[in-house]
């Protein structure tokens, strides 16, 4: 069987679109998909999953195959997958052409039905996650998602794979080397479970890596999916959390989730009457915003760390604002995989739960427009039962 | 006389114009110079000067009465004004609309000729500097360009002035409150120390606080009137230089300031062949670039400071890229008064010069051109004998 290693194919596409960010791609496997017709190999796992066809975001059941359960690898029965705002972007092309029909989702939780020879972590019957990433590099010390051979869950070129790509979680199984799984542990629910492998980890990690001391006054901008994770995980870790929404009706909420102010952004300019005030801020808002009102509410040589995704990547900023904030910008993607087992553990110990509504799988499309609405509260998550 | 603090008309423009970022305001004075009209008062200073009448960047003389020396100010008989990339910008509408006729020019070196009652730093004869500002607060630690009520040099609206606006140092003589002038020191040749009053502070003042440790790799992002300062002043501060410019013929010269390895960039992409090299970089474009692959030139958890002012100050950033790169982004404006002291003492003891090109004042429209045109090498000084 073909390693990752030796998927030359793969790797002339992802050195070809290096351009888009220090070797990390984000899609067009359609150019690659022409090799990989007609490769199909023994021992796939037939399975049925809720597709997209087009931009357009509306699914339509789809039956399909994965790739043989290598020595490497866990086969997990998904027991329930949850919906990311990423999954719009990227099934909608905002970050680049698709190849459908593809399969979202990178929220996952289900059980081990099958384990790969070489395969010790795992064993048959465990509860098991999946996130963003389901292989590449297995030695890089917490850093998987930055690497250039990293595989993420759905739309990557994989040779491996029948239908050429990686396809995601809004399914009933998938194949994942098992580097790229993490344990669930008993005392947590799967289907809160879910959403802490991707809105859990994008949040946890730059709030570890902040350093944050006891009663920092933490800003959390986008309070969605990922915003109301990293309220949470801030509060839990002592923080003073401000939440910044522009969705008046959630406050009620918002407070529910330990936030000790809650503004509701309805002009960005007067977020200047906040200027300097924050420690740190994460920011979720998964579209493009006015950066530098934002920015300015951090004091002067604070962190400002933005973990949205914006179509395109790309985020405008006025120089000047920043300048005149004294701000350091950055940006997180995800996290590792050593860091995502910590979340799933951290947030079962102490009890910290996404707010969830679940759903069926024939609701994914309407669920969809919920979410750009900005009506979902706070993630959806998919009963794998109903596909 | 009017006082700053009391200039309340100007006070309510910064705060219509607070949007753009943080307080700081970067012109469209056209709006308040209605309410200056007619305003003239005694003891003005008459003065020539070299003026732009539009976007076009043409030059003409120009004669023009500056305000009255005040009791804390200082007059300055200019002797040399250097031409930075951002009087460009500024004078052809990059930032925001205009008033005409305006003078540009804020690295600019002179004799005072007169010093208001109250001035105790400076007495008549002096050597003195000014840079980007004229007067705003003084009890602000350092920080004087990030304040609210500053009054950058030209351009920028002032009661007290005939023309209803600050102008600039292409011209014979200026009033500045002595907080904002500094002294040039006996063994500093007056040409060589025009350029220190920005290009010299902007890039000395983001060195100082990276707190730079011997042998740290620096990079240098764009060698022009910045740049090539930014390199000598990190090279003597025992950094390992490494400058990145888009113009090969700069390439003998770059070595020449001390650079340790000198990058043509003729492709972005092949940035990443640098990737994770620097602790920390500077750039200095003026203009929009294609920034994650400069910012990827700096290893994860590096800073990376933009001291460039692009058109409308905004600069698009790929959020994935940064994510990839790790690095805190952030930008700086000028420095603060008493780090300007500090780096024309810094130059004077340590003899770093720009390099410069002296030039007439009927030369500045053509030397504007070889400035956009790259041609530089590195900073153009008007000899204020010829205005």
């Amino acid at each position: 069987m073909d390693t990752l290693t030796n998927d030359e194919s793969r790797r002339d596409f992802i050195k070809r679109s290096a351009a888009l960010g220090a070797g990390l791609v984000f899609i067009d496997p359609t150019a690659l998909f022409a090799d990989n017709k007609g490769e199909m190999m023994n021992g796939t796992i037939k399975t049925k999953g809720y597709a997209v066809f087009d931009t357009s975001g509306v699914f339509k059941p789809w039956e399909f195959e994965r790739r043989p359960v290598g020595d490497n690898d866990v086969l997990i029965d998904i027991k329930y997958a949850s919906i990311c705002h990423s999954d719009i972007h990227q099934m909608k092309g905002h970050w680049g052409p698709q190849q459908y029909p593809q399969v979202p989702g990178h929220e996952i939780v289900g059980i081990v039905k099958a384990v790969g020879k070489n395969v010790t972590r795992f064993k048959v019957g465990d509860r098991a996650g999946v996130g963003c990433m389901v292989d590449g590099c297995t030695t890089c010390e917490n850093e998987e998602q930055y690497q250039s051979d990293t595989l993420f869950t759905y739309g990557y070129p994989d040779k491996r794979e029948p239908t050429g790509i990686s396809q995601g979680g809004y399914s009933q199984s998938i194949v994942v080397r098992d580097h790229f799984v993490v344990h669930i542990p008993e005392n947590l629910d799967f289907k809160v479970a879910a959403p802490l492998l991707c809105a859990g980890i994008t949040t946890y990690s730059p709030i570890m890596k902040f350093d944050l001391k006891k009663g920092d006054k933490v800003g959390v901008a986008g309070i969605g999916g990922l915003g109301h994770m990293a309220i949470k995980l801030a509060v839990s870790k002592g923080a003073e959390v401000y939440a910044f929404t522009t969705t008046a009706d959630k406050v009620e909420d918002i407070k529910g989730f330990g936030a000790k102010e809650v503004i509701v952004v309805e002009d960005t300019k007067k977020l200047y009457e906040h200027a300097g005030k924050l420690d740190f801020m994460i920011c979720t808002i998964p579209y493009q915003f006015d950066v530098a009102p934002y920015v300015a509410t951090v004091k002067p040589k604070g962190f400002f760390t933005y973990v949205g995704m914006p179509e395109k990547f790309e985020i405008l900023l006025s120089n000047l604002g920043l300048a005149a904030s004294r701000v350091n910008f950055n940006a997180s993607l995800i996290g590792g995989m050593k860091e995502t087992q910590e979340v799933v553990d951290y947030c079962a110990a102490n009890k910290i739960y996404p707010q969830i509504e679940m759903i069926e799988a024939k609701e994914i499309t309407e669920a969809w427009k919920k979410v750009e609405n900005r009506e979902a509260r706070y993630r959806y998550v998919i009963d794998s039962a109903t596909i």
